[in-house]
């Protein structure tokens, strides 16, 4: 399985320009559209959104991971294996909290070039034909280089900013559920913990352990968002229980 | 085919995670992005647009249906076997003009709960699995009781309200196109028949019936929304040609 | 492999009621969305795109090509095969720029109507399963009749306006970069030439020539759409360098 994570955009003519030469490169593999809306430019908030959501899918995926604001300069492109699953994408942070957290971690630079590179569109030209090889099954010796580490790091810590704003309005932070969280706060207000939605009265806000399992704001049956102001990078404050260890800080919180 | 029907929206990580999952589950079943964009919250226009549309699809597909405010509260959960499809969804009504206007109908509760249920996304965790196996062939017995009535319904008649608009700010309406409307009237005032959008000038106004059978109201080249201020829940005024029997009122109208 | 090329959009109900007819009609053949967001009603500015976009795909992939307010008059519909790929959709134009520019084109009208025929949506029940036929080998024959030329022609000409603005705010032109292109002004301002968007400081202005070859105006992490109110159909003024000859001016420029 092939998991895309981009801020390509779903209206764009750039995610099916990808599908198709995965669609050559490794037929029948199935490809899916995990995110394509990874706030642009940003690859700081996307390292937490693809290490949430990474966990749920089973070993042997290849995430292709394009959040490349410098695609064009020198920066790196690696392939990654990270507890099983394995990843591909520049070498600016994105993958850096995944490596960070994983058990095991294998780094690979690229230093294959395809006869045919765009300056602007590594994700087709370059990052598409590496996952489909994987994909394949096919490690692509020839094309990579081992290495020890990756150029960007973010570290493994949680991220206390707003990551990921739905289309409900809910507002995703970085921040971890586990070990428990008792207080949220953000847009100048605190939060009431919440099970699910309905667990409050509609149009009330409320903080949830989401189904990725980070620290989310919503309101019930409205839009966080518009109730409070919020948007991606406002930081949000977290207290956790007396007695439980927090977590560390992320060693790079500003994007 | 598994077909999904949601509220989740197109820009969201949540239809990956489910087309994910359903590609470990019922591996090799087309799964086809029907519309992700139901109203949010309204399971009522959603009844009305996925009874209109699921007409168009073989015997045998299964319908993926999730609109599910209620999400994590004590709300049913059921599978539905109406006129040769199958449905998995939320016992809230969403499914009900589907069961009140098939020929024949069968229901069951999902009694199932697998091990790991996130509180907000039972899309993923409940019905994707439910939903894969009967798509594979696999009637799941052990996680269905029979029932014999929906906890909520809606009843089989029209809905005469504006029930979606589309990115061309086309107005769908709940009200099917036959027995031959005469008049439509909508935000004070009263629409033109056409058979197709350049039957009428640039910018006009007109009323159709559309390509699954309900009646709808847009603009040549424009947008009915922007142009009349039209939104989803807004009523919509509908006469019949006299001599020809209306169809039943909806049952509720409210939402 | 089959391409998706509408103004469907991404949100509603239409892609998925194609794909489903394709699932059916031609099953295991894969189906790529390049674009459902192409300008509203502009078979022009579409005709441009899918002539710079075309190019990528590999012989025998089959286009489904939708931009059609006139659909449900009496406009002609048509397969194509240029340069070893399929085309199907109106003869509005939107095939003409792909025919104008290719060695080898012959043109089919499609004689055939289906059963039920929708006045509004030739997409899902006349064109897709033309397209379907084609994707699986079987030339439908007594469908179509070959003609000489299409109905609506745009020539070969580059179209010297804004024709699509992406998700990051950049302008697409109908400009191709070659023969090397001097300079480049839009919106009362000239703008400097980069090849990749790090070039330039941050928030500045750019062009560049993009991944299917056409000349692009973006800004470094911004929106160019928004710094400088750059919408469809705006007029771009290009200069080539003296000595080389420019390419003949579209035929008819206005849409």
């Amino acid at each position: 399985m092939i998991v895309l994570f981009t801020d390509f955009g779903t209206h764009d003519p750039y995610v099916g320009q990808v599908k198709a030469r995965l669609a050559v490169d490794a037929p029948g593999v199935p490809t899916i559209d995990l995110l394509h809306e990874v706030p642009d430019f940003n690859p700081h908030a996307g390292a937490h959104l693809l290490a949430a959501l990474a966990h749920g899918f089973p070993p042997g995926t290849v995430f292709l991971a394009v959040v490349d604001p410098g695609v064009g300069t020198p920066r790196g492109t690696v392939v990654m294996q990270a507890d099983g699953r394995w990843y591909v994408g520049p070498d600016n942070g994105l993958l850096s909290v995944v490596a960070a957290r994983a058990q095991d971690t294998r780094l690979w630079r690229i230093v294959w070039r395809p006869e045919a590179l765009s300056a602007t569109f590594h994700g087709r030209d370059l990052f598409a034909p590496v996952a489909a090889a994987l994909a394949r099954g096919d490690f692509p010796q020839d094309w990579l280089d081992a290495v020890d580490a990756l150029g960007v790091e973010f570290g493994p810590g949680d991220l206390s900013r707003i990551v990921y704003i739905d289309h409900y309005g809910n507002a995703w932070t970085g921040v971890r559920g586990e070990p428990s969280v008792a207080c949220v706060r953000a847009a100048g207000r605190e939060f009431t913990q919440a099970d699910c939605f309905a667990a409050v009265e509609k149009s009330h806000g409320l903080w949830f352990v989401n189904s990725v399992g980070l620290v989310e704001l919503a309101v019930n049956r409205g839009s966080a968002a518009a109730t409070y102001g919020l948007r991606v990078g406002d930081r949000v404050e977290v207290e956790r229980m007396s007695g439980v260890s927090p977590r560390p800080a992320a060693a790079r919180e500003n994007h």
